[in-house]
């Protein structure tokens, strides 16, 4: 039960920081059970809006903030405090406040005027401190619900969030599935690493053993445990900047420390900033608070296996936009891969994008990599709203082209394209690979396959297929299908990619074992002209015709029509159908096909 | 002047943790001036020894300990405890006692008996404490070289270290390059990273701001620093793993609190680690000495640049080996190749391994990679005492063997080596590129070529070359020659690799402005079985003569002798001399070579 029919009071936001000008308060009275046990006995929830709620109620983003933020992800006007997310969020920014009606509630347990420990203990009249019951992100999500109930919104177009907000976002999915339809994760996992978890030990370590701390109860005391507070803060800095981004801000300045005021050891650039950063935290959150959410992120699990994610995500009705960055050791990109196997897995619509960039953890909330997580997150955004007119119109602005193909470099044309489409079931669930900007599986959509999905290693492609709507993972074909599951797909298409991929037995076992057909096609060196250059040029057959040369192609593997029946025999694959093409003349070739075609398909199975 | 004449006092160790019962103690009464100011008006050092000098005096090995460490490296005896490093100290093993006279003292700052922040300042009575000055790793070697001089050693035979130890052997590289003829730094660098500094400036900070911390005069009090070096501790132990280790270490039993007495939090399995091991540590060591160290670890700095370790390095007499651990996020590889970089640059003897653990930093104190760092470390120091014998009946207990090479896999003769070899000029400078085991490297030590080297990816091929006393590099071709100044060499040798090369014209380029002649020798496609294969079997080259599968072989380009010389002529490269062979017959085949020859060595210059 909430004090206001979609009302909400005034807030100021608790005991640290500003107030936040923009910022709305809701109470709920009815007690909160809690995951592990406890109760509170009512919880005050503060969020802050932007843009408009719909005539439909679907136009609405929640945005899921991380361990040190709180509910003011933007500016509202001009007047307005600057925001954590200015970036990101905004009118015609990638979360586009002029389409979309953004949320951003602050979070349970925080201390920027959502009940947490600095908030008064009905039971006692003090503040909670450390009688503060310990929450999981499972009880951050119930309170955000009751919000959302209380907003009157049944279903939200997407939840997103990074780090602990990314977790947050996992979670909605998993507990409250059927109220939203998009999930964005940025540089999350289902759980943290361990030593992700032991850097949170030592920061509350540092808080706890403060003598300040007195036990939780330091509202009543001059001071808190400013320095322990500070100290947890400097490790956790530490953390969301990568060793090349921490290069690049202090090693020039090595030795001498900036003029930043700070009562820590001030020898080198980098001590003097991260002294000032603790000192200047301080006086922004709460000691309590940093303990309680730093304990939810560590006791976040979804399981420890992506077995375990799969038994999560099998019947899960979202669709998913994933993204990590590369140089974010906190939460790598090696446990966001983790959450899209298991949705791939368990054939959930997915994409992927693992970001390059120097820039940490951190990435998501800086402006560097914004080309990339936010033109991704608009993209989503929009395919979730069905909005295909700025698809059409926007498909452009993309960077990146159709790589250079091994037959017509300047042309983009896929002459055998139509070929391998009329190879495809109608219906069929489609898996592509390489699948470069998605010509294949946008010409799969229209003709109504509603499953498909792409495997990309390009990071610019994958950015074209999400601005496409497509499902798109990006990952190295060389690492093989262990993602997918036996027979997962009707079909499996690799068009034109066999020839650069090294572990080409590696590949072509795991098609089969993962499709049940499998379209293959490559450059034939069989072809006359090829013939001719080796044998009465004396060339390598790359060089000329194929407008390449020996020394730059992408072309790690030379095989003709020949070659690849052979292999596909001691493969145990069965071979359903071949076809055989000039593509010059673009004709369909019979007779002797190895000497007379430049490019072959196949179809095999096992 | 010291206090006996090549004699030492029994010591007892200081204040922190129990005495060493085989450590011996000198005093040097006269002042110790240091690096960044300051006076120490006598200075004691504590060492322990292993083995005996010999007559020659030049079988000394020198060991710098790392932050943590002590002068008990080793165990003396059954009944001794164990020191740090007794995996690769001892009889018979890879620093064998049996054969070197091991030394290894305490450092200056710590507190296990040297002088430090711990002992007795003679001007007042009473411990230095924070009186202590701020001494660098110049200092610690400093007085090194006393301890050295009154053994009355002329010139160690190889002085050792990892982490702040490796930063010691590279100091005495730098500072007393006439006192040491190996140098082998171990997981260090030239100075350490903005990460890694961060990372002890948390941890002084959290020290230094522990109210028990008395401005380091907490030894007249009844606890010391407990807390804040504890979390220094942790900080330090989280750097010291790997991602990987900790997730091995801790992730099973993640919720589940080891059973160790702490005062620590004990929620999680590796807080209570954590908790446990930050505990343990304030038990034996000083936090003075922490602080001290610690910011010795971070003032010690070689230069930004690869170019100002090339003007320190210029004339260095050592010979060199370099080991790092790919895991190690504390120390990263990029540290240890920058200074390999700059003494491959400089012309000076090195070796270099870039060993692959999971083990992180802490790799080098751990028995898992002790067959790859151990062994280098023993094949290295049999080398520079000219021990041939050992590395004779040694040589087969490296792992590896010579790769399987393109036309006689199974046959491990290189037939082309004699006509390379023959192309080379008596006494020229040698680069070998993808030298594997060093075949051809050891065949020019023979014939009396003093400065050569091999560049080779593989480790252990690496390791075998170490082990023949070579100079190896480990590195990737692909990453280029931008090591190696214009025309360093006499000679670049690319001797069947440049088929597995993806970036054959940057490396091409590379060897060009290197070596004043380069000898590349490679298969030739256009061989006429070859042809026949492709034209009249219709099948690629590739398959049955040269016993590889399309779809299997390491060689990723397809070149005639007829593409090379056109590539040649586009790079403005000219042709001095070339070979071709079939080496089915062994014989030198003239006449229409690109159709009769199978394999070509060519002599080509800019």
């Amino acid at each position: 039960m909430s004090t206001g029919d979609n009302s909400f009071e005034s807030s100021d936001t608790g005991r640290s920081g500003a107030p936040l000008k923009y910022a709305q308060s809701v109470t709920f009275e009815d007690p909160v059970e809690l995951d592990r046990g406890g109760t509170l006995p009512e919880v005050t929830v503060v969020c802050e809006t932007y843009g408009k709620l719909n005539a439909a109620g679907d136009n609405a983003v929640w945005i899921c903030h991380a361990l040190s933020g709180d509910s003011h992800v933007a500016a509202h006007d001009d007047t307005d405090d600057p925001g954590w997310w200015d970036i990101a969020v905004g009118p015609g920014k990638a979360i586009d406040t002029d389409k979309y009606f953004v949320i951003c509630p602050n979070i349970l347990g925080g201390c920027r005027g959502t009940t947490g420990p600095n908030s008064i203990n009905p039971k006692t009249g003090r503040p909670y401190g450390q009688d503060f019951p310990t929450i999981t992100v499972n009880d951050m999500v119930d309170v955000q619900l009751r919000l959302l109930d209380h907003l009157g919104i049944d279903k939200l177009l997407a939840v997103i969030g990074g780090s602990l907000g990314g977790q947050q976002a996992l979670c909605w999915a998993v507990r409250y599935p059927d109220r939203v339809r998009g999930i964005i994760p940025i540089a999350t996992s289902a759980r943290l690493s361990s030593q992700g978890m032991a850097f949170n030990v030592v920061g509350r370590n540092a808080i706890r053993r403060d003598p300040d701390f007195h036990d939780g109860q330091y509202y009543d005391h001059p001071a808190g445990p400013r320095v322990g507070l500070a100290l947890a803060r400097m490790i956790g800095h530490i953390t969301y900047l990568s060793k090349e981004s921490m290069h690049e801000k202090f090693s020039a300045t090595r030795t001498q420390p900036r003029h930043l005021e700070t009562e820590f050891e001030r020898q080198f650039s980098v001590g003097s900033y991260l002294g000032f950063k603790g000192a200047e935290f301080v006086e922004r959150f709460d000691a309590n608070s940093y303990v309680t959410l730093s304990m939810a992120m560590d006791l976040f699990d979804l399981g420890a296996a992506v077995d375990d994610l799969v038994d999560l995500f099998k019947d899960n009705p979202c669709r998913w936009l994933v993204i990590s960055f590369t140089s974010d050791w906190l939460f790598p990109p090696k446990e966001s891969r983790d959450i899209v196997e298991a949705l791939v897995r368990t054939d959930r619509p997915v994409s992927y994008c693992n970001v390059v960039t120097d820039c940490g953890h951190d990435a998501f909330l800086l402006p560097v990599d914004l080309d990339s997580y936010g033109q991704m997150t608009e993209s989503f955004l929009a395919t979730l709203a069905g909005d295909t007119a700025r698809r059409e119109s926007g498909g452009d602005r993309a960077a990146g082209g159709l790589r250079p193909n091994i037959f017509h470099p300047a042309n983009p044309q896929r002459l055998d394209y139509d070929v391998i489409l009329d190879l495809i079931a109608p219906g069929a669930s489609v898996l592509d690979l390489a699948c470069g900007n998605g010509d294949l599986l946008v010409e799969l959509a229209e003709r109504g396959h509603n499953r498909t999905l792409g495997i990309e290693i390009h990071q610019a492609d994958v950015i074209m297929c999400v601005d496409k709507g497509l499902d798109v993972v990006q990952g190295d074909l060389n690492d093989g299908l262990v993602t997918f599951c036996d027979k997962q797909f009707d079909c499996i298409v690799l068009s034109r990619a066999l020839m650069e991929i090294k572990d080409v037995k590696g590949v072509l076992e795991g098609m089969l074992r993962v499709g049940r057909k499998c379209i293959v096609s490559f450059p034939n060196f069989g072809y006359y002209k090829l013939r001719d250059m080796l044998s009465s040029e004396g060339k390598a057959p790359e060089a000329g015709v194929l407008h390449y040369k020996w020394y730059n192609t992408p072309n790690i593997r030379v095989l003709t029509i020949k070659d690849f029946e052979e292999f596909c025999a001691e493969l145990g694959a069965a071979i359903h159908h071949s076809l055989a093409l000039d593509t010059e003349k673009s004709a369909v070739v019979s007779g002797d096909v190895n000497l007379n075609a430049d490019l072959a398909i196949y179809v095999i199975s096992r």
